[in-house]
């Protein structure tokens, strides 16, 4: 299979095709992260943002082991979903001047990349064990069990905020 | 507060911007529903989206209220991340020849969308609480329960498809 969605025949295809959007997504989350991690104010917030980084490294290892278990290349294919998501988050970051409003748009915007790679693992590891791969859909998996609990840190996160501003 | 995240200063041009933004996206998913529904094979895949389809009219009227509630003109901003998604579920719904493959693809693109959505709506209704309009966040609300219900039935039904596979 090349790398378009032209060339999308089979169900294996579409799993590898995807594989490749995610592992091109983590790629891009990994670049994005220590700008995001430079301008967070709040301490916790950074904290989790670097937590997620370092979990990004460890989720790109599992999408290569993935990749070779599955007999395939590794590489990755532009996705403009998380393109999308990444530009809009870089927009808000640059342009919000207050450091408390700057923050809450950065936790939106790890929320939703969050939410991005949740429904990529989640999908990835249905096809997965539909193709006979549960080796490979463990390890998304723990991908996915880690993405959900990183948003959860999130919401937790963002709703201090809202606790401490009804205080 | 302009349309441009530049012109954001306080939680709320924050939470007005983000309101744009979803009320954008909910706006191009109605659009794109329908080539989804004319491309979907499946029967319950078909239902499935024309559900969604109806239910977003609903929650386009939903954001209206909270605009006109909050004392805000009705009127969107660009979303480049929905603008993603919906360009490679465009991709892929129109490269893929097979229908069962192509199924599957559009179901992953669905549950893409609803994440996103998912992620705006809870992010909106936790800041609605926190600038003291409970009567926004009760609406927003009620679209994130939405979006929560349709993305478990697409699970249920992208599984409903590994168990087939299985019997």
């Amino acid at each position: 299979m090349g790398l378009f969605s032209k060339d999308i025949k089979t169900k294996d295809d579409l799993f590898v095709h995807t594989l490749r959007d995610i592992y091109y997504a983590e790629q891009q989350i990994t670049k994005a992260m220590p700008k995001m991690i430079d301008k967070a104010t709040n301490p916790s917030l950074k904290q989790a943002l670097e937590r997620h980084a370092t979990e990004t490294e460890g989720q790109i290892r599992r999408l290569e082991q993935v990749f070779e278990q599955h007999g395939q290349a590794v590489k990755g294919v532009t996705c403009e979903a998380i393109d999308g998501i990444l530009k809009e988050a870089e927009h808000l970051m640059g342009d919000v001047a207050d450091p408390e409003v700057r923050d809450a748009a950065m936790l939106a915007s790890a929320q939703a990349v969050e939410h991005y790679e949740i429904t990529r693992y989640g999908t990835l590891a249905t096809w997965a064990e539909e193709l006979g791969r549960p080796d490979c859909a463990s390890l998304l998996r723990q991908n996915l069990a880690e993405e959900e609990k990183m948003d959860e840190s999130l919401t937790a996160l963002a709703k201090s905020s809202v606790n401490r501003q009804a205080a």
